[in-house]
C-alpha cells in the first residue's frame, strides 16, 4: 500500500481526535474474561423495551422506506410534541428537527455556530466527542470547571475576560452530566442565559439524561427560564430511555436557526432512517414509554444506591464520589494515598482485574483530572456493581502497594 | 419572537445554501392536483423490495437496539463486501465504513479534506448537496464542464492554472451522472487518475447508480484502472437500488483514511442505526438483490427509452436530449425558439400543468445552465411518462406564445 503523500494528509485530521471512550471500547472488547463493565454509557439490553420495538419495527406501513422529510417524520414529531409536554417543557413543531442521534444534534450546532477560530466553552470534565465536534469545526477551546452544582458558571466572567473575546458557544450538559451527574442549579442556570445574551453566546444544552431524574427536586430547564430564548439550542435524544442503537434524537431550536439547520442537515445524510423514525413514532404512540422510564427510574435509583454502599464499603477514604440525582454516572476522584494514582495507566490492570471504568483524562481537553474516572451504574445490577466495586478497590491497593505508597 | 442579535448569525449560514431540490419539492408537496413527478430522484415504491424489506425488519435479533462499531455491523460489511466482488470491483473489509446514506459518505470526505478557502473541483452541471456539503466547508468551487463523454477532463489543467493553485478534491459522478445521465470515458478516468496524482488531489467518486447500468459496455471504475489508490474516495450507496429511506451507504477507502473518516463519524452520528443495518444485512443474505437489481435494470431502460420517444414525439426540435446508459436521469436542453427560457421561471408554470421537473440552475455554482432541466425517467410507467411530456411540451409552446417567441 503506498502511503498519503504529505500533500493530502487530511486537513482537518489534527482536529478530529478519536473518541478515548472508544479507544477503551475497542480494548475492552478483546478481553475473554469477566469483566464488569462500568464503563460505556448505555442501557443494558434488558433495559430496553426489545418488545415493544420488535414489534414496532414489524408494523410496516407504505412510505417507510422512501425519502422522508429532512425535518423528521410528522407522526414522530407529532409524538416528541406530547412527550415535551409530559416531560414540563412543551414546545412547538417549528422549533423540532428529528436527528440521528443526539450526537448530530451536537455537530448540526457547531456546524451552524463555530468558524475556525472561535471560542467554546466546555465543562471540564465534559462528554468527550461533544468537545471533539466542537474541535472538527476548529473551535478553540475555553475549559471552565465543573463542581457538585454544575458548571461553575461564577468563574466564566474572569475566564472570558482572559480569553481576550467572548465564546461563540457555551457547551453544556445540565442535568446529570456526564461524566460527573452533577446537575446546574437554578441560579446557575440564570446566570448563564444571562451571560449568554450579554456575550451573543449560543447555549448548546445537551440533555440526554433529563427525563431520568431519580432523586431531588426538578430544577427548571433553559427553555422553562426563558422561554423561546432565540440563543438556547436543545439536544435531545431517545439514547438513553429507549435504546441507542436507533439513532433517533432531535433539536429544539428557534424556528430561524432550524431553518438553517434544516439546509445543515440536507447536506450531512439528507433526513434520518425513515423506518427507524416510523417505529419509534409507533412505539410512542403505544404510550408505553412514560410507563417505561418510571421503571427506569427506581431501577437507576437503586443501582446508584447501590454503587455507592460499595464504594463506601470498598474504597473508605481512597475515593470520593459524586451523588447523582439521575442519569448515568457518578465521578470518582481517588484521594488520600490513592490520590497520585493516574487512572489512564490503571486502565489495562483494572481490566486484566475484570473491571472496566473511563479514565477522568479521556473527559478533558488538556489530560487532566488524572486520579478521576467516571463509572456508568446504570449497566449493571447491585450484585454485579458490588462485585465491581470490590475488583476496583482491589486494583488501586494493590497498585498502592506496587508504587510503595501504601506497605 | 426576538429575532437572532446579529453577532450570532450562524458563522457559516453564507455557505449553507439550501438544496434547490428540497425547495421544489416543498412546492410539489403542497400541489393538490396531478402531477407528473419526474424531479425527485428516488425509485418508485412499487420499484423497491418491500414486502422482503419488511420481512427483514421483522427478523428480530439481539443486539440490534444497542450501539454499534462505528464502521459498521460486521455482519453488514460482509454482505457488501459480497456484492463488491459480484459488481466486478472487489474490495476488503479493512477499506469499508457504514455510512448513513451516501450523502454522509461525502459529509466525511469532504470533512476530512477540505478547509476554508481549498479549491474543489465539480462538475457544471452537478449534484446539488454535494456541491453543498464541499461549501459548508467553506470550500471554493472550481465549476469544469460536463458533456457526452462526461467530465470534460481535458479541460482541467488549464481551468487549474488560471486558478492558480491545485485543487484540493475533485468531485465527480462518473457513471451516468446526476443530472445529465452521461458517463465518464476511460481514457478521461486514466487521465483524470493521472492528473489527481500529479497534483495531490482526492478524487471523490460518487457511484450511486454505477450497477444501474441497463446498455452498453461496462466502463472500468477508477479502482479497477488504479486499484489501492490511496487518493480515490469511492462513495457507496443503497438509496438507488434497494430504498432510499434507510440512508445506508458506505464508503471504500485507503484504510488510513477509513481510520480518520472513524474517527470523524464518531462526532458526527456515532454509527449507523443498527437495526437497519441489521435489516439490510438480512435483505442482503437472501441473495435477492442481484435479482432485484435485474428487474430494476430492464424496467428502467423501458422507461428511458419511452422518454426519449416521448421527447421526440412532443418536443420535436424544440429540445436535445441525452441518452443515459444507465442510471435515473436525462437532462433536456431546450433550443431554437425555446432556448430563451427560463425553465426556473417556468417551473411554477409547469406544475400547474401538472408535470414537475429540476430546473437546470439547481445543479451549477452560477445560476447557469438555466434553459436546460433535469427529468427523472425512473419512477413512472412509460404511459405516465408520455403524458407528462406531453405536458411539459405544452407548458413550453403555452411559454413561446406567451412571451412572444411564437406565434
Amino acid at each position: 500500500m503506498r502511503t498519503l503523500p504529505p500533500t493530502i494528509t487530511p486537513a482537518r485530521s489534527r482536529d478530529l481526535v478519536g473518541s478515548v471512550i472508544d479507544a477503551s471500547t475497542a480494548l475492552l472488547a478483546e478481553q475473554q474474561h469477566d469483566i464488569v463493565r462500568f464503563a460505556m454509557g448505555a442501557p443494558s439490553e434488558d433495559l430496553m423495551p426489545m418488545e415493544r420495538l420488535d414489534q414496532a419495527f414489524s408494523n410496516a406501513g407504505r412510505g417507510r422506506y422512501d425519502y422522508g422529510a429532512t425535518e423528521g417524520e410528522p407522526q414522530l414529531r407529532e409524538q416528541i410534541l406530547h412527550l415535551s409536554e409530559w416531560a414540563g417543557s412543551p414546545t412547538r413543531d417549528e422549533r423540532l428537527l428529528v436527528t440521528t442521534g443526539g450526537m448530530q444534534g451536537l455537530d448540526l450546532a457547531f456546524k451552524l455556530f463555530v468558524a475556525r477560530g472561535d471560542l467554546v466553552v466546555v465543562e471540564a470534565p465534559t462528554y468527550t466527542n461533544g468537545y471533539a465536534t466542537a474541535l472538527s469545526y476548529g473551535a478553540e477551546v475555553l475549559a471552565a470547571p465543573v463542581d457538585g452544582q454544575g458548571l461553575v458558571v461564577e468563574a466564566l466572567p474572569e475566564l472570558v475576560k482572559h480569553a481576550g473575546r467572548a465564546p461563540r458557544a457555551i457547551y453544556t450538559i445540565p442535568n446529570f452530566q456526564n461524566p460527573t451527574g452533577v446537575t446546574m442549579t437554578r441560579a446557575r442556570r440564570e446566570l448563564l442565559l444571562q451571560l449568554a445574551e450579554q456575550w451573543g453566546s449560543v447555549i448548546i444544552d445537551d440533555d440526554p439524561y433529563g427525563l431520568l431524574r431519580f432523586d431531588g427536586d426538578h430544577v427548571p430547564g433553559f427553555a422553562e427560564i426563558a422561554p423561546d430564548h432565540p440563543l438556547l439550542f436543545q439536544v435531545r435524544t431517545f439514547s438513553k430511555v429507549i435504546a441507542p442503537g436507533l439513532r433517533i434524537g432531535w433539536i429544539d431550536v428557534d424556528p430561524e436557526v432550524r431553518r438553517l439547520a434544516i439546509n445543515a442537515k440536507q447536506a450531512m445524510d439528507t433526513c434520518a432512517s425513515v423506518p427507524v423514525q416510523t417505529a419509534v413514532a409507533t412505539y410512542l404512540g403505544s404510550g408505553d414509554l412514560q410507563r417505561h422510564i418510571a421503571g427506569l427510574r427506581g431501577i437507576y435509583r437503586d443501582r446508584k444506591n447501590a454503587m455507592r454502599s460499595s464504594l463506601q464499603r470498598h474504597f473508605g477514604d481512597l475515593a470520593t464520589a459524586t451523588d447523582p440525582e439521575g442519569g448515568f454516572f457518578l465521578w470518582l476522584t481517588l484521594t488520600g494515598e490513592a490520590s497520585a494514582i493516574d487512572t489512564e495507566r490503571l486502565f489495562p490492570r483494572a481490566l486484566t482485574d475484570g473491571v472496566a471504568y473511563i479514565p477522568g483524562p479521556a473527559f478533558t481537553t488538556d489530560g487532566s483530572l488524572r486520579n478521576a474516572l467516571r463509572l456508568c451504574f446504570a449497566t449493571s445490577s447491585p450484585e454485579r456493581i458490588d462485585e465491581g466495586i470490590q475488583r476496583l478497590a482491589r486494583t488501586v491497593r494493590h497498585d498502592l502497594v506496587a508504587t510503595g505508597a501504601l506497605v
